[in-house]
């Protein structure tokens, strides 16, 4: 048994103080504008596209380091400051790049740091933690991903400093990362030293002792080429090799000033050191051009060489060409996944910064990685995805950037073998997916756990939480239903759900007395009850999967023949396994209260003491009822998160208004909310049943939830699955967007009174749509792109 | 031209304030005594052995890490904090591993520090910059030779934790090295997570980016057996490999309750997890083991092997018997050093820091070593040896610890074949000293300078001042007078003595017009004139080296037979060459005022603008003439330093008391005590020609030089020749003891009117004597071992 922290039990353990630093309120981003010079200012977007911090609080850092963290889908990195700070987890991620060594699953491995920009005057380093702090704040602006700086700096010999800057990294060319930092002595004239760091000492879990591991070891510390620097590490399970280079100059007017430019590999550090000389109120742009690339990109042999060309190249290129590159792109993505609120500012705002986050860490380009539970953020739960992607990201990926979705689907394809090993290692047949999946689809859920105290318990979570395959088999359904990309459907999707459903079909057992199947010893969304039988939720997908692989099995056998022989040969499907499934599905085990319409979250749940939720606080949030002070939620009613309604929100055309309604009731007043999974499906679906009382409260509250670090936790990553939930809050909830049996995209808004209208573009079949909602539930869809399409707008169907 | 900072010069740039946290008035020992933990408070010695800093400022940590180094004569490291801070310089050197690399010179590579030791509870460091200072008191216990602590914290969430401790590093045992820490937990109960750190990533000029450099690297990163931690680092020139392990155990109850341990590599630090429960108010001893080994104390394949058996053995010893063993030592060796001078407690205690370093520095175990101009407590000068060693420190070990004082002339002995090859690489013959020595006795002062700002100038000292030849030449010829090892001069010294000679007679060059030697283009002791010709004290030195080599020549011929056919066969020494030397000694000019007594520092000084010091500052420090404002020093008789004053004071039988007189007043007047290696020399020369009014504020000085950091540059080091020069200052000086011509001791006190008495001791010839001195100037001297002997008290021969 080897150490490692179990990350969801864990998170309690590491509070965080909240401090006013962040400025939401309107105004804020053009306060900031302001205050930037005109040649950083002209750079920036307005207020609606600005997170702007504006005080340097050390404690805060974290938080902020997740914050603002830039993505461009390949890697990540966290907002840390570049002349480095004490408290800071300074990590970098490339997705993909997983280890394991000493720890319990193989998580993203922290990689080199190239942030690193220290300035000296006469050994003096100016930076936030050894100056006076005479002017501070930083802005993330979403609009053209990138965040900026300006920083007025009182060293102890009364010199000052401003330093303002940005940094990116490129979307138009992934393997491309800039930083440019406009450097003004205030009140002197002299030299400025400056170090170019790439940072190799950082580990996983930096500042937790008893957590610390090295996933790489050094391979090589040098010159990039006659100056630069270059640092190759490989991780030290697979011995994946990754690459980081990268040069600095320094200009004035248009020369590079630098001189006595010097190497030095201090172990795993690699430092660039050199000079140059400056001139009372004279500005010096600092410019670091950094490229990485990794095994998984280019051969080993070839590592250094293409990184160097990289840098080269964008030299070449020019920082400012890049970063125009850059903003288009994300001026493209942007024109895609913008959501528009009128009349409601603060919550417009973060409602961009949660689709920022998440856009940015999907990948187009790469269909081997997917999208971890902190994106590429932070470092909680290892950078593994759950079910989480599915039902939380995917829609919005599907409606926005199907390219992406695909990816994400095509993964689950990948590693449709490693989940068949899964399902034959634990027993099962057909493919079992991970509750937490890296790189190679082996199950990354630990089986032990380590407490911050050090104790030791076994964790059953993947013993248990068998609903993620149901989520894959949902996800393929769903993607396709929204894209129409039926060729993934027949010659990939197909298998995936017939592996899916081969398990279920394996994972039931036929209770004759009752003639019913029955799934026992499981864990359903709702986590504190574990194990129970037969979970509604987790059998209903069950019978779902098997009964949607039915009918499209059908629909290749008859119009599909290739893809179906082909499904045929690869799955080694039988007739008498689709009699079977038939059977299994149709007498599937699906607990209700007897002779009523509402639905029982598993067998025996009923029987449990009765107790509900009675107080609310004054964010309208569930206060933990004193019956739950001596006992433990798991003999009670009183559950996590959304499980029944859960089921409500992906089935609900199966299921009539009476039941959706009674059932949304009965479990709204049970539901604490513990996970940040729940809050934004009861919006939808309180939406959907007419109970429109907390949907825009539970929203607010999912959209900051990382802005004002509501969970405590911001410091260990962006809430990913949050972010989704939110972009469906808006898009399912308030505008209503559904597609029907029928295949037609309906839209039933319901826009709440702070709201004067609601504007969002997505994907639909061939065409691009722009939806426009008014405060009167009015709303307007234009085709933007693509062919003429039929929508049901409050129930009448229109041509648009 | 590499880069390297050349020492002397960037001294200036290394401004650091002075701050009040330092007690130096009497009670201040006693104070700290009285708020440590009874169980601390009687580890340690009385107010006069105690340095005491009773505030932490982290702006001070550089200078106390000076103050507080301490050194075993094998090792010595810096006073830093286990926990780290933000300013640290926390170096630890071995003497004798040296590395040149990029750099200009072989310098005193840091090695892996094994002070670390963090204490977390659930996560939060227990550090001083990381909680609240409720208590803060550190002491150096300078009988004793360790370091004591006193630290009460309270973290952020209002956890109180007491940590009280020491650290020494073993004289009884230099190989080994520990670290005792009571850990009390003030106000909860819980666990405390420990780290048990050796860390590989020190590098040489830390905080100094243009200069930082990385001596060794990484072999081993590694348990020390079934626990612990190894670290095996190279150096990078020599491949010399240095091993450092450690074990760590916290004992409750003399029980080992540490828990959980595992160890990591984190690149190039080695960490040792591991955790222990506490109970409020209960105390759990942490004790740290350590130990050191070289390839140049055994076999490289041995010394993880060694290392380990080391620390296994101490900790079979025990850390209490290895610290009493330690301490016995120690006692040893403050009967012979000790000085006391009652009535004067502040400048008692002074001069016993200033004996303290010294001492710990010194050698006694080998003689391959010498003792660099800060000791083993900075990185300044880079660790290498100069005259200082000769003319300031060994007198000191000549009377006190005769065999550290063999082991530096046997220094430079064994380096008398690089002194011959580097006279042959200079055009000379015989041997020239190098003006700064590591290890191989190569010329180790740069050629090149770069200064802060990166510019580069050509660096003449080695090129002109050759005076250091002289003076290892004086250190043997000294040395033997003190301590009659004829054995020594017999067959090591007069092979040095012949060799210098011989560089001496072919530095010179005959001017036939003028029928004399003259030795021109040279720096003396004044470097503040560079170059000039015939400098006196180079003259006279050399003239003195062929004048003396050749009586002893002449002795060795008569009376050991052998010893001179040994010496004619390495030398090939011809009686031609001894011809020839005794001419050029008779020949030597000597330049002087014609007519008068008055010597000239060098030909030509007295056609300099005749500027004289008019003014001292409330010191008594001569204040920079007017004069000076827009002119070099070089253009006027202002001189640094010593120099003919120095000439007196090493050769001063040679001259009658006018001549000393006269020439003591002219160049007092003129000098302005640019080095620290001045003030002692004319407090001394002041004593002997009558002129006693500032040779009780010049010791003052010298003695609290470093403890009030009145050069500003103690974090680079303790000032070493001050320290030897303040020894000299008291019992040459104040005591007034001499060894007269006729060999005979001789005492001759000046007591200044704030002392009591004075008591020290000295060995002389067989003996050990302890010399008592009285306000009124009587001297009593007892034999404490070895032979009655005759000495001369007062001018009156006694026989004691």
């Amino acid at each position: 048994m080897e150490r490692k922290k179990r990350g969801r039990l864990f998170e309690s353990g590491m509070k965080q103080r909240n401090l006013p630093s962040i400025k939401l309120r309107k105004g804020a981003g053009e306060m900031i504008k302001d205050r930037f010079s005109e040649r950083l200012s002209k750079m920036l977007s307005s207020d609606d596209w600005m997170i702007l911090q504006d005080k340097y609080e050390p404690e805060e850092n974290l938080k902020f380091e997740s914050l603002f963290s830039l993505s461009n889908g390949y890697l990540g990195i966290r907002g840390s400051h570049e002349e480095g700070t004490k408290i800071t987890l300074p990590y970098l991620y490339i997705n993909g790049v997983f280890d394991k060594s000493e720890t319990f699953m193989r998580e993203l491995a922290t990689l080199p740091n190239w942030l690193g920009i220290k300035l000296y005057v006469e050994k003096e380093l100016i930076g936030i933690e050894d100056c006076e702090i005479l002017d501070f704040s930083r802005a993330l602006d979403m609009k053209h991903a990138l965040l900026a700086k300006r920083v007025l700096l009182r060293d102890k010999q009364g010199r000052e400093t401003l330093i303002e800057g940005i940094r990116f990294v490129s979307r138009a060319n992934v393997h491309r990362m800039g930083i440019k930092l406009y450097v003004t002595p205030m009140n002197y004239s002299g030299i400025i030293e400056v170090e170019s760091i790439i940072d190799g000492t950082i580990i996983n879990f930096y500042d937790a002792p008893r957590f610390k591991v090295k996933h790489t070891y050094m391979k090589a510390n040098e010159k990039l080429d006659e100056n630069g620097a270059y640092i190759e590490v490989a991780t030290r399970d697979n011995h994946l090799h990754v690459g980081t280079g990268c040069h600095i100059k320094a200009y004035k007017d248009g020369k590079d000033i630098l001189k006595n430019r010097m190497f030095s590999a201090f172990g795993e550090q690699a430092v660039e050191f050199s000079d140059f000389d400056v001139v009372e109120g004279e500005t010096v742009e600092i410019v670091k051009y950094v490229s990485m690339y990794t095994e998984r990109d280019v051969a080993k042999y070839a590592l250094h060489t293409n990184v160097k060309e990289e840098v080269d190249n964008f030299i070449y290129t020019g920082f400012e060409e890049e970063l125009a590159a850059h903003k288009a792109v994300y001026r493209d993505m942007w024109e895609k996944a913008d959501i528009r609120i009128e009349g409601d500012f603060e919550l417009d705002r973060a409602i961009r910064f949660n689709i920022f986050h998440l856009m940015s860490t999907g990948n187009e380009r790469d269909d081997r990685v997917n999208v971890g539970a902190k994106l590429l953020s932070g470092e909680e739960y290892g950078g593994h995805a759950f079910w989480d992607t599915e039902l939380f990201m995917l829609p919005f990926f599907s409606y926005v950037f199907p390219k992406t979705a695909r990816n994400l689907e095509t993964y689950r394809y990948r590693l449709l073998d490693a989940a068949r090993a899964n399902a034959e290692k634990n027993g099962y047949q057909g493919a079992q997916y991970p509750w937490e999946s890296a790189d190679d689809g082996t199950e990354q859920c630990p089986d032990w756990t380590i407490e911050p105290d050090g104790t030791c318990y076994r964790c059953y979570v993947a013993v248990y939480e068998h609903h993620v395959t149901a989520a894959v088999a949902y996800g393929v359904y769903d993607y396709v239903k929204i894209t129409k990309d039926w060729n993934f459907l027949f010659n990939k999707g197909a298998e995936i759900l017939t592996e899916t459903a081969r398990f279920w079909a394996s994972r039931c057992q036929y209770v004759a007395e009752k003639d019913r199947y029955e799934i026992n010893q499981v864990t359903g969304p709702d986590e504190w009850h574990e194990p129970v039988n037969n979970n509604l939720y987790t059998n209903y997908l069950a019978k779902w999967n098997l009964r949607y692989v039915i009918s499209l099995i059908d629909i290749l056998k008859k119009d599909h023949t290739e893809e179906y022989h082909k499904l045929i040969e690869k799955t080694g499907l039988t007739q008498e396994e689709i009699i079977k499934w038939q059977d299994v599905q149709e007498k599937m085990y699906l607990p209700r209260k007897e002779g009523t319409s509402l639905l029982e979250q598993f067998e025996g749940y009923f029987e449990l003491e009765n107790v509900v939720i009675e107080k609310y606080d004054e964010n309208d949030w569930p206060i933990r009822p004193e019956a739950l002070k001596n006992r433990r939620a798991r003999e009670t009613q009183i559950i996590k998160q959304a499980d029944v309604v859960m089921l409500l929100h992906l089935m609900g055309e199966e299921f009539d208004e009476e039941t959706k309604k009674l059932n949304y009731a009965y479990y709204e007043k049970r539901t604490l909310h513990g996970s940040s999974l729940s809050p934004s499906i009861y919006a939808i679906m309180g939406l959907k049943v007419g109970d429109n009382s907390k949907a825009y409260r539970y929203l607010r509250r999912a959209a900051f939830i990382d802005l004002l670090n509501l969970q405590k936790n911001t410091r260990e990553g962006i809430h990913a699955a949050n972010t989704g939930g939110v972009w469906q809050t808006v898009v399912f909830g308030f505008a209503g967007v559904a597609i029907g049996e029928d295949g037609i995209l309906s839209i039933r808004p319901n826009m709440p009174k702070e709201w004067e209208n609601l504007t969002f573009r997505i994907h639909y079949v061939d065409s691009w749509l722009e939806i426009r909602i008014s405060a009167d539930n009015s709303a307007l869809v234009k085709v933007l792109e693509g062919d003429h399409i039929t929508v049901r707008i409050n129930g009448e169907t229109v041509e648009v």
